[in-house]
């Protein structure tokens, strides 16, 4: 099920353009990437504890209208592929005030072992909260 | 021609699984695409001081091999497309001291007016440095 | 009067600590100055817009206990003094979930004319508006 | 003996005031102090796969002039106090290419068991290394 999470934008968000700069975005679909989790009682701290790490496979972004200081930005993530080697999420990012989309994108992370950085399969308890989140 | 610009990775850049964050090859692909401006003599700066922005339309990234703190970076930028109304470039960035290819991407930027935001052309002086850069 | 605002920590804002980086922290003070700003309704747009900068002058940060992925931060802003040409704020960062201060520090902000970079003074609306934060 | 390192300001480091963000400069201090310790032949690498962390205690820094893109900053670090427990530096960020001085500033790491979060004393071999950066 999709998440929606919301995030204003500072002042230390924007550069020189006066508009968020592009990268931050790649910083947000994380936020919403987190917030799925959570909403499925996965934390990335368990996670790391258990011994996997979560590296980014891919990432791609696509910017429609630009976001602005202290525009509150409400960032939907919807679960595209869940399996026990990797996620892969899609992301719209929205100025609140006027649901006008700013940014759509995608990402993929894999699941690796953390002391060796080989993929890795999650363990029963994980990818069951994991897939619950399909539905 | 190929822009060749190197970055040593410092402890800001990392991530608690002590690897880069994966955003900040993001920001590291307009340190290439900087350079590869400069090389060919055009300044963001006097880009915006003649009224243009040049936000980023598209940007993807795919992530091979995890960088780390101290790590130097060879990023090379070579240009796909330089026309009047947008930039293409795609990145490789190398792990200098083994040559290791760590991520690849791509972007997509467009010249707009700033004070409107709509789609312009480059003017012809700014246009004959940028596609000088293609040879 | 005090401002308070939160701001959950995410994972693109730790180190390979695994924990806050601690420049990150001189950021979220202008979280908390940008919103007492807002609470007494002036927005940072409107100050541009009517051709004032306001640069930092100094700030300074104490560290107590390290954030950490996932914590929920309760940023306390204090404005020390508040003039036409200057602010001085002081920030209290604690960890909601225990009260646990975390960080402590301090920000001069001085306002200047954009178009000169010269220190100015505020208008009669603006200050108004600022020193009724006081109360 | 004081470290000398060049860093070159991009465009995400600047923000809507057209200058460089003012918490950046706390990011590139940390590349002065890595700097330092790396003339010095201390990584944080080892550092930290010897069980030490190097969290950082106080920090502060006062603005005297605005970085802007593209300009080439030479940032200066000098040791003020090294010891087993804590290592203070002051820093001077200078523009490059008329020697304004921007920024100054200062900061203190103190050495905690990474295991515990408790402070700690270096061992021998870190201790001489650091030491002899005072000549």
């Amino acid at each position: 099920m999709k998440s929606t999470v919301f995030y204003r934008v500072n002042f230390f968000d924007t550069d020189a353009m006066s508009v968020v700069h592009h990268a931050n975005y790649i910083r947000w679909f994380e936020i919403g990437r987190s917030d799925f989790l959570r909403q499925n009682d996965i934390s990335l701290l368990d996670l790391m504890a258990d011994g996997y790490s979560f590296p980014i496979f891919e990432v791609a972004a696509k910017y429609h209208v630009s976001g602005k200081y202290d525009d509150i930005l409400r960032i939907e993530t919807t679960p595209q592929a869940l399996t026990r080697v990797k996620m892969v999420f899609t992301y719209e990012i929205f100025r609140e005030k006027d649901n006008i989309l700013l940014v759509t994108g995608s990402s993929t992370n894999v699941f690796t072992k953390a002391a060796t950085g080989k993929i890795t399969r999650l363990d029963d308890g994980y990818y069951k909260k994991l897939i619950a989140g399909l539905k």
